[in-house]
């Protein structure tokens, strides 16, 4: 019998971490106002969203024409799902007013028959489900569907739930086996929404429908190559001309997926979906297929910095160890899926090994793809940038040395900010007898523990240091046990339970677990966590000779701003001594790390381009920053590996 | 005053050289009876060409309709081209028969006016001239001039020539100052055709109207943006939607251009035809600006290999510097063009640092276009391939690990063609009193010299040795004078003169300068030819940390076939020994280059993909075969720049 872990209840988890508060507080205070301004079409200099004009026409309290891409209603679903996970863990009467008003007016757009989507009701009325390849609409339905659940569980109203319900009952209804019988989405999404209908509600049907669209895909005649040749067919974006099935995941059944391929973003919301689905299902099967694909990945496809799809044409999986580190598209969304996945996973396996990788993309790529002031964005992560060289309308046109106000395609702002207001959703799991805690990350929160309210209170300045002191108190003893991951790069661990060192402590699939027995514990883990020096596999032939930093999940990289230009000619030594320095006065207070390097020019003439001098080296030091922050401050040159001299 | 240096007469050339043979003898032989049943359509398993049938249709002798791309016809002028320059050297009345009957049906197919286009004539009848910017008339025409020029020249039959005139006069006439008076080429190359078209008439209208066409572009409005505004205007090619007036060098006058931008192949064309008119027109200035470019092109934008347009998106050179080597363009057009470039250059100011770069661009670039079987295409030529990774739709899709047969676009196999079958027009420059000799290639040749009719014989085996013997003899003394180029890579030379050691040879700018006075000279020169390890400027940062291997002008690469895969893993010293040595067994019989290595490997857990194991290294052979042979044998890696063990 397998069982899933239960996440926390955000309304109950208060955030306040040395590391998190920063970048926690810009989702209240930043990005869900700016936001609120762009689908408002308030922000100077950025394209248009007119997204929530689209949902007033189709309310009909406005006139006027529909406007954007096909998908231009998620910007509404994801504002309102932010706005829906702030609301949680920080009530504000004016925000809710807002997003009721929102609500309202998606309410009166939603069709008689439940359907909801302004592209198909406003701009192509005659084409509902007809291009489910390009067309988003089951995407988009999910998001609504995330944003309902998300609402309802912060704030207990159950309007929004009530109207994306019947949405969901008309989805089920026309993807049945009996009428549709053969349709899947062309970007998974909505099955992770179905999923949480079926949590929210109970209602089995929804969670039978995610289970059919992922039965359906890469079955029999592929779908989408099957729809185009339909006479109601309109291609939307010319680019999918020739259309490959392995893009959409739907090139062979599921169940078959070894590895994992195309769309980066739609892949891991899949294998979401398909995690819950063999949990829902005591599919043992299925669940193998998800741990196959999560190695495939972890092991073989994904950058140091938890950020995944390699190709900047189609922001795709390419093949096993084929991380080029300047030319990736490694989106936020992608690294954002991969976490919601390994929870899932870890959730589903009691396996710290998932937890690990959720923590190296949250600590890396969801925050590099965010500035510091909240207001410009990454979609793109790469590992080494040239900004000179990130020309338009070249192979590296996909790569941006500075983050962009808003983008048309909007799905990463967005991600990043529900990820940000959702984080203690990731921080504990549990079940009737046991917490586990995965992050480290300083929080109070009150969990159901074996029958008793047990307070808890996280305290630590990971991941400057490795020290945890979980504290739990509860009105009676707590007959239940505390389970601590034990992180992958912790090299040895002390714990002590009420001032007791533990000496044989017990590791349970990464997690150390402590048997309570009174209404009060104090828990101290400590791990050594300092900088260290890293490799990679050498069948990674881009980073073959090279090395990068890291300290726990904190992967570091150097910028041109405080080391100079040329980056790709310093060469440090593997065993170089590592000098962590705290600098007030760096990206509003920061650990750097300096370590002595080589650079790699001299004595070169400098109008050669191809000659037999040699290669002279000058001594200097090199000053690493937490990727995280990257670009935060004047444009320049961004490195991650470095190479290393024997 | 400038003095144009003339090239030798194909007619009265004949190679015979150990290097080339087996290349040359393909052009006759293989390609263009393959290139005649590839535009008869009798080629299974490739892209239909229909481009003599478009002809016929056009002609009136066939019924049908266009098939193929807006430049389909150029696959029949080159293919013209080709049989030219082979009746040149080697007259076949079988080939100039089924040469003069496609010369009938393009007669046919010409318009009243002298137009010859089949697409504008059959297709797109109403949109002559109407969208420069895609539609390539000019360019087709352009191809039309060369072929007719040659074919003149090849077997004095004025037939085609005198069509071509006809339709160069409409193109004076319709681009005068006084009818269009703004209009240029969307892709340069009827600039050459009307060159040669003046060189063969002494019609100066045809080089003014080249210099109109230059002197217009960049100037004012930009032509193509206004063109779009038309309403007659059709766009051809949707990827050029939002075009960059920089991808074909009309973003500033051509005067105010110092750096090569944009399309690789069109830039290039287009500074040969500014160096002729550079020449025509005796204008410094022009000449400076080509000087400018060609150096910023070979000192900041061109490959060891002499290939250039280092982005796989719109084939274009990007910035200084930027070289990387696995996911360039590198067309292997672009390199004939930079060839052809350098060649003009050489002979307007005599200067042998030209002919080192073409030399480079002929060794190496031109001959990894084609398979030593004469039947395979390389339009991309990167200098690091992983053929698993080389998947359509990512971002390495136009990487090919194997050659194809041929492309829909098929610029480059003809272009190959016509260089192999023109070679001889590189090897020698005169002018009335002096014989430049450039290329070190066995063959013999008749010139007139100071007056007299002098027989030339070259023998070498160079790029094998440093050895060139030269023979001239006349009936006559010959009071003239004798240019032999001195390579960059020779590192000093021994020049004997009739058997007399010359202790104190004059070289100006690179080539040796000999004094004749004799009926019959022997001159041998000899210089030092080893293999030799180069490094890269430190600025091409794709390129720190490596070296690669070179003898003479040949590039050495190391393929998986040889050496095992993971090719990146490989380390050489800076200091390694080559060892060269002949291998009967090997591409048909090459010399091969071994050194001592080491391999980056050894003891990391397969399954880790980061961690803090060392790098240990294995001791291995590396060997390396040129170039040009790369991709003959089974598909594996290829590697030209290896990494550097300090």
């Amino acid at each position: 019998m397998m069982e899933k872990l239960r996440i926390a209840d955000l309304n109950k988890i208060k955030i306040d971490d040395s590391f998190w508060n920063r970048y926690i507080s810009l989702v209240k205070d930043v990005i869900i106002p700016y936001q609120w301004d762009v689908i408002n079409d308030k922000v100077e200099g950025i394209e248009k969203s007119h997204s929530l004009m689209n949902f007033k026409i189709a309310a009909g309290r406005e006139k006027g024409r529909f406007y954007g891409v096909v998908f231009q209603d998620t910007d509404v679903a994801k504002w309102l799902e932010a706005v829906a996970f702030s609301l949680a863990s920080d009530p504000d009467q004016e925000l809710m007013a807002q997003a009721d008003e929102v609500i309202d007016i998606i309410g009166e757009a939603q069709q008689e028959d439940g359907y909801i989507n302004t592209y198909f009701t406003i701009k192509e009325p005659g084409l509902r489900w007809t291009n489910l390849e390009e067309g988003h609409e089951l995407y988009t339905a999910g998001h609504l569907m995330e944003a309902a659940v998300a609402y309802y569980k912060a704030t207990g109203k159950r309007k929004f739930l009530d109207m994306i319900c019947k949405f969901a009952d008309l989805i089920c209804e026309e993807f049945s086996e009996e009428k549709n019988g053969r349709g899947y989405p062309g970007h998974q999404e909505v099955e992770i929404g179905l999923i949480k209908l079926y949590e929210a509600t109970g209602e089995e049907r929804y969670i039978r429908q995610a289970k059919l669209f992922l039965d359906r895909r890469g079955v029999g005649e592929n779908y989408f190559l099957w729809e185009e040749k339909q006479p109601k067919f309109k291609r939307i974006f010319p680019e999918f001309e020739g259309y490959l099935p392995l893009y959409s995941q739907s090139h062979k059944p599921v169940r078959e997926q070894r590895t994992a391929e195309g769309h980066a973003v739609r892949a891991v919301y899949m294998y979401c979906a398909m995690a819950d689905v063999a949990w829902k299902y005591q599919d043992k099967e299925l669940l193998n297929v998800c741990e196959e694909l999560w190695d495939n990945i972890t092991k073989r496809r994904m950058y140091i910095t938890g950020s995944i799809g390699s190709s900047g044409l189609l922001e795709r999986f390419t093949t096993d160890y084929d991380l080029p580190n300047d030319s990736n598209y490694s989106e936020t969304c992608a690294s954002i899926g991969l976490a919601l996945f390994g929870r899932r996973m870890a959730q589903i396996t009691r396996d710290a090994k998932y937890v690990d990788v959720v923590e190296r993309a949250l600590y890396n790529t969801l925050l590099s793809g965010i500035a510091m002031d909240g207001k410009r964005f990454f979609y793109v992560n790469p590992l080494e940038v040239w900004p000179e060289n990130c020309l338009p309308r070249t192979s590296k046109e996909h790569i941006k040395p500075v983050r962009q106000k808003w983008f048309g395609v909007a799905c990463c702002p967005p991600n990043i900010a529900r990820t940000l207001a959702s984080l203690g959703e990731y921080i504990y799991f549990q079940d009737e007898g046991c917490l586990w805690l995965n992050l480290f990350i300083s929080n109070k929160t009150e969990v159901a523990l074996a029958g008793e309210t047990v307070r808890v209170e996280v305290e630590t300045r990971f991941p400057y240091d490795g020290k945890v002191r979980i504290h739990l108190e509860s009105g009676n003893p707590i007959h239940g046990r505390l389970a601590v991951r034990i992180p992958e790069y912790a090299e040895g661990f002390t714990l002590y339970l009420d001032g007791a060192h533990i000496q044989e402590a017990v590791v349970e699939k990464g997690y150390a677990m402590l048997t309570l027995d009174q209404a009060e514990h104090l828990v101290e883990l400590t791990f050594p966590l300092e900088p260290r020096i890293v490799h990679a596999n050498p069948m990674v032939r881009e980073d073959i000779g090279k090395v990068s930093i890291l300290k726990g999940p904190v992967v570091y990289c150097a910028e041109e701003t405080d080391n100079g230009g040329n980056l790709p000619a310093y060469y440090i030594s593997g065993g170089a001594k590592l000098m962590e320095e705290y600098r007030e006065d760096i990206l509003g207070g920061t650990a750097v790390i300096r370590v002595e390097a080589k650079k790699a020019a001299g004595s070169w003439d400098g109008d050669q381009l191809y000659g037999e001098q040699g290669v002279s080296f000058e001594e200097c030091m090199l000053t690493f920053v937490p990727y995280a922050y990257w670009g935060n401050r004047e444009t320049g040159e961004m490195l991650v590996w470095i190479k290393e001299l024997f």
